[in-house]
């Protein structure tokens, strides 16, 4: 008898459903009696003890269904010690819940913060495996998260279109791709959409160069210009900025992103036309990827063969193009992000992208 | 020998190289010398005798290629009667590179606008094919315009993606589609994405319905609530308002299009969290959908059949199932929208579609 | 209180889902008390009383869902008088499940067969309604089928891919689309597809003239030609034959379908190498295009109008733009098929596309 | 001045404009005056001296375009010794092309067997830079190739369509993907769209074995299975036969590929109604994918870079995420295969994927 509990926690993305099947599929292949509970809306359902025992019917067919069976919810990290408003204590309302179910060890996909939390649950004594989910690839360990690169093709998709209009009325566009810390997406989608300027968090950009490079354009004759911008795209300006002038300058901007911000900066210096397109949470939805449905049902099988070996406080990590066990305790709170050293970065320049740097 | 001059004018949609293909494929399976001028960049071309000779090659593959081979641009039919900034009265100049150039004929693709101006040029003695181009299907006198099924396409797209997301996170969600004075694209991505409430500017809506379709689907348990809103879509507060008042109250609004200002008011009235999603101009590129290929080429080959019959001054449209040539006289300056007692209305309701009003 | 009974019959094809979710939400919102009983695997289900009471739960968030939640089978017209092996007389049973269950009518959706024998269940003093599935589009008295826009979309993608490998390599490729008896899908997707020839059963075709159209390419500098052929295509030769000599020409074939069977006649006629490409069973999958998520949406809530009126007997279909109830005795038995005089031919070969005759 | 030579060779696929696209604008990005020749159709364009110069415009637009704008064929390395019809030294003849337009060097895109002639071309003396495309992954050096995923997606596609038509009607559907020697892509392809078994020729099958596994499926209440099987997927018997048994039987088999004669075994064995499906050439067509681009554009860049340092007699790879320089000299004529001992081998039967052994 195997008593696995799951969660899906944080902003969801397209492969949570595959790799919980990749789990289920393998643990139900080699165990005899196997139940499983899955928490309802990420740690919120473990807190308060909301579940429900899900059955083989529940795992059929979700290979290619966007979204999570079981909800999810952002539950801050560094709220998790601090009670709720009847003065619950969450953390070991967590514990009590997974002791009360009998619980194996508790499956737990997310990203950075969910992980941290999850490595707390492990620091409290619980067995513990990590799945690591986020359209944003920004966790450290693996070189690979699910849900990445089917953001990206839906990222790329909107470029390609905006492509086409583009060089119908030769104007300057910018899409927005999700990303607010780390611009591995845009990065990527980036360079997949044929974008001709990328600017992400990591490269701070300074105005004068992105126009210039929209200039040198038009001067080859190339009537449009597309950007790819992160959310967290920040100029050199702002960069600089201590944090408090930072947030003060946040707090006041008149535009709803960084986007229209940008897309006025370049009308006003250039007179150039601008449009704006913001993809935004489609980016996390619809059907994931083949990439994606390969890597998570690898590396839910993987997770699985950890339950079965009775091996626990890991996450499951992509290296190198093989599953990984990974210690929790060395990775949570880490973030991976790009470097403007990254070869990527280097090869992107070579062909002539702008970063605005 | 015939000599064939084309343009496309207005914002740019899915099949317009589609559409030049069909006509010149059918031109040069039946015409020993053909010569095939396009004017660069829509009216603006015309005006100001920028043209290109295009060759069998230029019309090769790009039955699948979004935006234009030729350029577009907005020529405000207002303004036609009005000279330049250096007194060029355009209207003459159009005039004049058309018998320059011993034009047999000029073929037009566009919507509203430029159909207008391709009678005006009808009504100066040119003879004139316009083809119904437009992602919206506004265009009187034709059941289907091309462009408007790929649009479309890509629309419920964002709603699909959209709902996996909202599903998992019991949020309402907000997909904002083009259509400023007409709502069909917004109607049809709307029924196909599966959207419960959709918001078209030929039906104001009353806030307080839109809220109560949402408590509603809570009630019933669905925590999830997915809007597909027009761009033009307007409350019956500000519908009920006199031009001026109209003009004023969305000269002064805060928001940067009806979406956000939605959202702002259900989270205000409801507490609800809202995501606001802006698919912008994807939705008028990328490659054209099958069913606005046949549209296209049908389209086109009738054109050219029109041509080579020597008929002129006619919109070439899909009536019943057929093409059909409508005297642009006929349908000059007269818009197709959306009626509340359309029978797709009804249906959309009959399912419990809420339209606020 | 309303009993609904409904089953899906014939092959399948991607909005049955969608269209039996309009006939429910439409019954839905607008009956307090409805109760809906699938019949599994369509007619078999109906005569040996194997259904299942549906739930709303069963209806949600199938808009978007290929296949059919109920199961399909094929049961053949001819043999419903006739007696099963247990010597079970299948319409008695029928109608018996049907009176057991006190249904108040059965929703039947499928294509022409389906139709017969819905048409025979009427004659019996059923009540009657009847949804027009199919993606051959062959059904009498409805301008559309659901299902059709959805195959045509991907044998037009198959052909799309086949258009740029075909073009690297010089060669002659055949695309082979389903319909045995009627060529509307195998004609719309070779339009869409840029197909240089099409081959339909309505058209037999002349080997000669197809390898002529061929050549005419190759003189052109194209070096690659893409043909659309239907399964049930066939050479002026085997058309001419009497019934009983096809059958025997039919039986003793060596190829496992037409194309192959063309494609060795061009290599042994021309020399020139012919790649075949069956995209087959993937013509009926997937998830079903907006424009049949709105065509069945609109057919199943005016389905539901029908049945809340109290009309039963009818065939619902799309005419014109507008659904619309026709009588089954008016339209059951008969087919619709492509007319080489239909506009769309003539319309095709304008633009330069071969049929072969 | 830099003068560069390019060629496509091989089976065509779908990110050979992607990966010229990379080489071309990292060049002219960094060298003042550069010229590429595009010799058309593979070797057959260097030996035969048809060639054309190509210009930025040629490389405009093409990331997205699946094919290859110079053409392509197949040329077997062993007949590159053999003179032609004519006596003409094949080997002599590409040399002395190379040498008469002054070229820098050759970059040649191709598989294995146009790695085996380049590395032979480089052992002549000329500068070469060789980059990995195929859609079966199979090159030794380096972890991917450009290609395989965009196939990966199709074939993928195609199990997504035919699932949903296996499952209404409860039947048994082999899909038969491409790959000869190798089953990379049917096994990525099987396991992102859920095939219940996966027939490599990397892992003979046992046919009782396949029984088997659909039999437990039916005892499991699931009425369907869907097998993805790869070309080259060979039966236990005909593995164990010599070289020249299985030469004699291939020669004899009445089936035109394995998946139909495994149909037919199927139905014998267990008398279950078995479709199979060919999806065949498209799965080299169509736009290349966002994964793809990003790997081509990477290769691109990286190959250009090598020629801008002056390093030949390259191929380009992809190790562990970067791109990296690996002499032709150790990898020509070696193959990447699957092992029965891979990591992703042990996963997917971990999760209860069949494998017929």
């Amino acid at each position: 008898m195997l008593r696995v509990g799951m969660l899906t926690s944080g902003g969801d993305c397209q492969a949570l459903n595959a790799t919980m099947r990749g789990v289920v599929k393998a643990l139900s292949s080699n165990v005899q009696d196997l139940e499983v509970y899955g928490f309802l809306n990420g740690y919120k359902g473990l807190i308060y003890g909301d579940y429900r025992l899900l059955t083989a019917q529940d795992f059929s067919g979700i290979l290619t269904k966007g979204g999570t069976i079981i909800g999810s919810s952002r539950q801050p990290f560094k709220l998790m010690r601090v009670p709720d408003e009847n003065g619950l204590d969450k953390v070991e309302a967590m514990k009590q819940n997974y002791y009360k179910l009998r619980l194996d060890c508790l499956v737990i996909l997310g990203g950075n913060g969910t992980q941290k939390t999850a490595n707390l649950l492990r620091e409290e004594g619980l067995n513990i495996i990590h799945l690591p989910k986020t359209i944003d690839n920004d966790i450290y360990g693996t070189d690979m998260t699910f849900g990445f690169y089917s953001a990206v093709n839906i990222a790329t998709e909107a470029i390609d279109c905006i492509h086409t209009t583009a060089s119908s009325h030769n104007r300057v566009f910018i899409v927005e791709i999700m990303g607010h810390k780390v611009g591995q997406l845009c990065l990527y989608a980036g360079i997949a959409g044929g974008a001709d300027i990328i600017l992400i968090p990591e490269i701070p950009y300074d105005i004068d160069k992105v126009i210039e490079a929209i200039d040198k354009r038009t001067q080859q004759g190339k009537g449009f210009t597309v950007l790819a911008v992160a959310e967290g795209a920040i100029s050199k300006e702002v960069a600089a900025m201590s944090k408090k002038e930072q947030k003060k300058y946040l707090e006041n901007k008149k535009h709803p992103s960084v986007s229209y911000e940008l897309a006025a900066a370049i009308q006003e210096k250039s007179g150039t036309e601008v449009r704006v397109t913001v993809p935004g949470h489609t980016q996390r939805g619809g059907s994931p990827c083949p990439y994606d449905r390969v890597l998570s049902t690898r590396l839910g099988a993987a997770g699985a063969n950890a339950i079965l070996n009775g091996e626990f406080g890991y996450m499951i990590g992509m290296v190198n193009g093989k599953t990984k066990k990974v210690p929790l305790e060395d990775v949570a709170g880490k973030l991976k992000s790009v470097s403007p050293d990254d070869q990527i970065i280097k090869e992107a320049k070579l062909i002539g992208i702008s970063f605005g740097d």
